[in-house]
């Protein structure tokens, strides 16, 4: 990919790079093996708090989900970026998995799911989408309604 | 493998491979990396429908949920040989990991994924057996009890 | 790493390697993919059993959790070792998931996942850390408080 223009395509997007998120304990953002690159959990965090909380489909609707998963998404590139040097080195996301805090009685994950998805397509994928991953969890850290797993393929 | 075996096995076992399913959004069902296949998070869906909806310990017994995650699996299959174009390129079975919607009581998520992984074992291993990871959840798309996570490694 | 450093290390810590865990059905331990070794879900288990059962937030304390986590990387390591023959073959952690099954409530995930990073930290990270994604989950087999995921690099 042409760093560029993925970073061109944020910012026409109306979307910014937020501070890359500091990890909270004893464990790395980011962690590359052989041309794999695997993030830790990505929160809605907003300078180091959380920016949203509660349980979707109670307290949160799927807007703010899908508000709360984009930011997720925006921290891992900026993870993603703070290790690489530069978004430039990602051939394409191999693999994402949104965990949503979602009553037992909700069923619109995808939905929900959708918001990341449409942005990683946007920014990555003009030819080879990523594969995806959704599921509903009981808890989350501090309350966080999303967790988001990412796995970049590298150029070589 | 030899697909002949793999899909005259399928076969004997009086399986049949589904239609592959169509991602619901902006991802797809497999993506390459490396020597390994990702898939998407496989579903107990038929012709498209949930087949299967509810929770494992209420609604559903351990028997439904077997067959919910057998065919999650064949799904899967049928997304991998779409991808590949034929299921021997498949050296093997890497890792499955099957969510299960499940009760807070519920404790036999093993024998609900033993359906999954002796399926997986007698069509594929002979050799070396895959690794597996078996959680409950809250919930999942659409209420269904069952999704399933695979990832395979490909002859070079 | 050198394994007389990461076995002298665990000694050093009052750690003992347990019995690999047997799988308890038709998979295995671990599998080798590439240059990463994958783990089965590793539970809190001693001589086959549960050493732990219960909710963190409700009978289990932090406490209580952070030994169930630990047991379930000795575990982890235990797996790695009778596959590897050698936990020299090991030149990082790749990626930790903690999954815990808690209440809703329940917020402290990461202080339960610490215990697993920082145990991992000691043994093999001089100098490239683990990434690591923290979950709540609402069930697990035969109700054991956590479950953990280990993606390891092999020397090659």
């Amino acid at each position: 990919m042409n760093q560029a223009s993925v970073e061109l395509r944020l910012a026409s997007l109306g979307y910014e790079l937020p501070q890359a998120p500091r990890p909270l304990g004893a464990y790395a953002p980011a962690t590359q093996a052989g041309g794999l690159l695997f993030l830790s959990g990505m929160l809605p965090l907003r300078s180091g708090a959380p920016a949203y909380v509660g349980t979707i489909g109670a307290e949160l609707g799927i807007g703010d989900a899908q508000n709360a998963v984009r930011l997720a998404v925006l921290n891992g590139l900026s993870a993603a970026r703070a290790h690489l040097g530069s978004l430039d080195s990602i051939r394409r996301v191999v693999r994402l998995t949104v965990h949503q805090r979602a009553t037992a009685e909700f069923t619109e994950h995808a939905n929900v799911a959708d918001a990341a998805s449409e942005l990683l397509h946007l920014l990555f994928e003009p030819a080879a989408p990523h594969t995806r991953v959704v599921l509903g969890v009981s808890s989350l850290p501090a309350s966080m309604p999303v967790e988001v797993e990412l796995v970049f393929e590298l150029e070589m």
